[in-house]
């Protein structure tokens, strides 16, 4: 079974929500570990077997390592039978992986600057800033209900995740927050507070024991 | 034909190099531009289709638009029957996935903040450093001469390329410097630059026209 690692309210939670979408939460073993928070609070886990202690990470089957929130999630579904994205060749493959490189390589660093309050010429050259997410976003979402037309894929759960988590960085777009929103309503939120709300207990067990 | 927009000696480069290995150039109508450079020369050009004036970008034949070497450089890989990736299943797909996002989601963040010296924990906390970057690629490469092990694939190319364009930033490392070295051999240096020089000669013969 691939190996999880997994902590609360941060951003493996969307590969846990990805698989409870995918009816293949038993077929991964989710091990829950401690991370040092933004704010300094938690510890580097001995348990977590990512090189800098950083979540979500991922061992498959075959002793490979994964890294990277769209790497794993790519993983995942194409492991699954790729229920959620388009097969090598299908319309939308190449929109599919400009997403998910664009999410961490531009949503990503772009948003970690404003939320701190970076504001730096070469950052802002490179990744540009929000405003320019917010309309590569409209632009996607021209054609359809989510960012590759009719159906929901890891693009969107993946992009999506980023405002779900600082609703205050939402673009102000009336298209993207209902893109948001139709995201947010396709998953089990019900489920995924149980499930995190566990986690959580397992993790202050293990520290006070 | 797929349409790629390049500019000499930038992100872009790299795509041009990959399509020689492939042997197939001549599959894909590249389409030269300008572009705003980090010293702020250049201009942006208006027969780039990149929203943000930016490149590498590709147009697909079915007009699906795609950013982000990474994407770029898999889905090209794709469209010519993954000669420089693993199949979807095969050993080395977790790792392959994992490395094209880590260096957009990492190593690039890492590069520019340290190229342009911003030190700012927000950043050094989500990307960390060149020197995680080093010790990531030692552990990669403890197996075999490239990435994934026997055999060169767009890990490859898309890592090294990094050091590459700058040889300063290289981790202190023999394993590495002894890959990078590897991976620029594999490519065709002097193709490259005959195919650069007419890029910037077209260019020329563009701006002053
Ligand atoms: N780009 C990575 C970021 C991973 C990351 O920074 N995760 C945070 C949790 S939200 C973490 O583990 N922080 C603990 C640390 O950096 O030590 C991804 O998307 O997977
Ligand atoms: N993460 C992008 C970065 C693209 C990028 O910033 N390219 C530079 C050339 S090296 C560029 O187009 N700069 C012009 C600009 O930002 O206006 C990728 O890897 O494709």
């Amino acid at each position: 079974m691939p190996k999880l690692y997994h902590s609360p309210n941060t951003r493996s939670s969307r590969v846990i929500s990805q698989l409870m979408l995918m009816g293949k939460l038993d077929a991964v073993e989710v091990i829950c570990v401690d991370i040092v928070k933004n704010d300094g609070t938690g510890r580097r886990d001995p348990m977590n077997a990512h090189p800098e202690g950083k979540v979500p990470y991922l061992i498959t089957d075959e002793g490979e390592t994964i890294r990277e929130s769209g790497a794993i999630m790519m993983y995942l579904d194409e492991l699954f039978g790729q229920p959620l994205s388009p097969k090598i060749g299908a319309p939308g493959r190449g929109s599919y992986l400009s997403w998910i490189c664009y999410y961490g390589g531009v949503l990503e660093p772009a948003l970690v600057a404003q939320f701190a309050e970076v504001n730096h010429p070469a950052l802002v050259g490179t990744f540009r800033t929000l405003t320019e997410v917010g309309a590569q976003l409209e632009t996607g979402l021209r054609d359809g209900p989510f960012l590759l037309g009719d159906d929901l894929t890891v693009a969107d759960l993946i992009m999506a995740s980023a405002f779900l988590w600082a609703p205050h960085l939402m673009p102000d777009s009336a298209v993207v927050k209902a893109w948001v929103a139709r995201v947010a309503a396709a998953q089990d939120s019900t489920a995924m507070e149980a499930f995190e709300a566990e986690a959580i207990q397992s993790l202050e067990v293990k520290t006070s024991a």
